[in-house]
């Protein structure tokens, strides 16, 4: 679990101020209690912090509902013991597609207690999103029986940059029905519950590192290819969110300086040449046949040869975007995830040919590429993650 | 000053290691004590950390001269005054150049005390540069009247990328005599002090927010255009060094994938279409005349037609490398520095447009771009800059 982060909601606070302090200080009480129990004196004492620091925030965590404690007696003397509630404290995961909205409930030892995909129609109103989440929420709370005053909060998913300064989905979006939308506060007033949002490629990266294989992972990024292509970033052990949280936006890494237009207004971008709306463009050109994206992975695996020459092709050009982010950024791992994830090796060895080609030398040896092994539960995923993150910060 | 920092030296640690612990603390103390003395028991309330933490790592600072103490009374108590040493600790900033050596003796304070800047033979082997810096800090350390005892340490930077995992230069240097050498160990050795290395654009980001304008700023980028391009990183707050430690290669991003080969063995790279030698290559076409660097800020100032041209197509091309990067990592201010500072606006201009051309439209509105206002000596100062971040640590 990273050390720190900066969700859109911690992230108005000053990053200098006292809060942000105890949630650095809480989350190194956490990273010592996940190896098991400990007393406060013994969290004082691996932390260097005082114990009435630790004495603090294990009452906020307490009331919080993350951690629970007993008077025990060690060396003779009465101590408490603290341990984290890996079943007592429920985090909601939602993650808002263009299609599909998907709710996970997770308890904090990173086990999925339920969880359900539902269809929606392409071209949704957001506030009919948002609607179809409070419902599902109740029906699974109902199913599990699991009493919502467990839920510490909910972290939803988008598919778009949000734009921190505003908090609002900033244009671009692949859900331009979000644009504009103040998505948090609309969200705790609809879940009647504290929410905290992330885009879907920064929840992609989280949750690789929190759910997935990459936990000791420092440097990591999660390239998401699907209808967009965007990325997630965790740097220093961190989730970065740059100056105004719109970062990972290697879908318009220019490619070709006059190619085609992009829905970003520039030309040439990698999406226009990499997405699976542009290979399902290519694809469906003169056969009237609209393809979906598990159509390209069932083509490709049946090796027909348009579907694999249009795959190879979308590979090289994000592994040449990707050479350029790897000359920049050196991270030790990139994930590579979205609906194409089952296409595996056919996908991955032209974008490895192009990251090869056209990262310095050194670089392009040491850079591990892989696919995701979350699927599409990444981003739901990746939002309860968000939620643990931040829940007692906020009792503050 | 960067919360936390790991340069060459303490990256080889283990980053969860109670050195990191005490390193991350000692960063908080530094940052309380810079608004002024403080005793122990403020400091502990301050940062939420036991008085006894307090105690420790006062001790090792102290015996690292970075701090001193008095007996005080405070609230009619006896209390421990702490103060930073801002006279008493002394660091070495020196940049190795391709033609020059440049050391500097600054205060904890960030107070230049002495400076100088040697000519060194184009091509000269890196132990020549080496036994020219002993030699031009014993002249310093003599006219300063600096005692020997009062330096807590020696930064050094280096014209190329660094691979920490096995402390070298790496191939595809501006400085190829300096490939291969254990650079560390040799300079510890020949200047008998701790040393610190970094890269020279790494080491301009540091000193940017350090000695320069931009000390609040979290996210920033300094790029360096010379005889190469490249770009050091503060990200969140903290000197960013990727995975093996070589980052910011913006050079070798590809600009044309048929365009000249690049000394990396790679094809159209940034620094075959931007760097200085590009530049001085294409002036010098036909006339026999070799430019050096200030030869082209001079004559695109005295408003020569084709240097101007060049410079504009140089700063285009910059600025859609730029472009790309800022769409990923989002910096709050990018920092142009190297020896074509003192262009000013004709080369800010070219790639300021490339940046807003090729960046999607809020990451080119907001993305501060600005010259760097420390000249020749950033790399140097940077270089001092790190010694201070890591004095202390290494004592204990």
């Amino acid at each position: 679990m990273p050390a720190t982060s900066s969700s859109m909601k911690s992230h108005r606070k000053n990053p200098g101020s006292q809060s942000a302090l105890r949630h650095l200080n809480q989350q190194r009480l956490i990273e010592c209690l996940l190896n098991g129990p400990s007393t406060q004196a013994e969290l004082a004492r691996q932390t260097g912090l005082s114990t009435a620091t630790v004495s603090n925030i294990v009452k906020i965590m307490q009331d919080a509902g993350l951690v629970s404690t007993e008077p025990i007696t060690s060396s003779g003397r009465r101590a408490l013991n603290v341990r984290l509630n890996s079943n007592g404290a429920v985090a909601v995961g939602i993650d808002f597609g263009r299609r599909h909205l998907r709710v996970v409930l997770a308890s904090l030892g990173y086990h999925i207690i339920i969880e359900e995909t539902v269809t929606l129609p392409l071209g949704h109103h957001a506030e009919q999103g948002i609607s179809a989440a409070v419902e599902l929420l109740d029906k699974l709370l109902l199913e599990s029986g699991v009493d919502r005053s467990a839920v510490v909060g909910a972290g939803a998913g988008i598919a778009g940059p949000i734009d921190r300064r505003s908090g609002t989905v900033a244009q671009g979006a692949i859900l331009p029905e979000w644009v504009g939308i103040q998505i948090l506060e609309r969200l705790e007033e609809a879940l009647d519950l504290p929410v905290y949002v992330d885009n879907d490629a920064n929840l992609g990266a989280l949750s690789e590192v929190t759910w997935g294989p990459h936990s000791g992972i420092s440097n990591l990024m999660f390239l998401k290819i699907g209808s967009g292509i965007g990325a997630g970033l965790i740097l220093n052990g961190e989730p970065y969110y740059g100056a105004v949280g719109i970062t990972g936006e290697i879908g318009h890494a220019t490619i070709h300086e006059y190619g085609a237009i992009c829905r970003c207004g520039n030309r040439g971008c990698l999406e226009t040449m990499a997405s699976t709306t542009t290979m399902i463009e290519l694809l469906g050109k003169g056969t009237g046949v609209h393809l979906e994206p598990e159509d390209i992975v069932r083509n490709a695996l049946a090796k027909d040869p348009a579907t694999l020459r249009v795959v190879d092709d979308a590979g090289l050009a994000v592994g040449r975007a990707l050479g350029n982010v790897a000359n920049l950024i050196n991270p030790e791992v990139i994930v590579v995830g979205g609906p194409l994830a089952g296409l595996a090796d056919i996908l991955l060895d032209p974008i490895r040919r192009g990251l090869v080609r056209h990262a310095v030398p050194v670089i392009g040896e040491t850079t591990h590429l892989a696919m995701s092994s979350l699927g599409a539960r990444a981003e739901a995923l990746g939002a309860a993650a968000l939620v643990f993150q931040h829940a007692g910060i906020k009792q503050s």
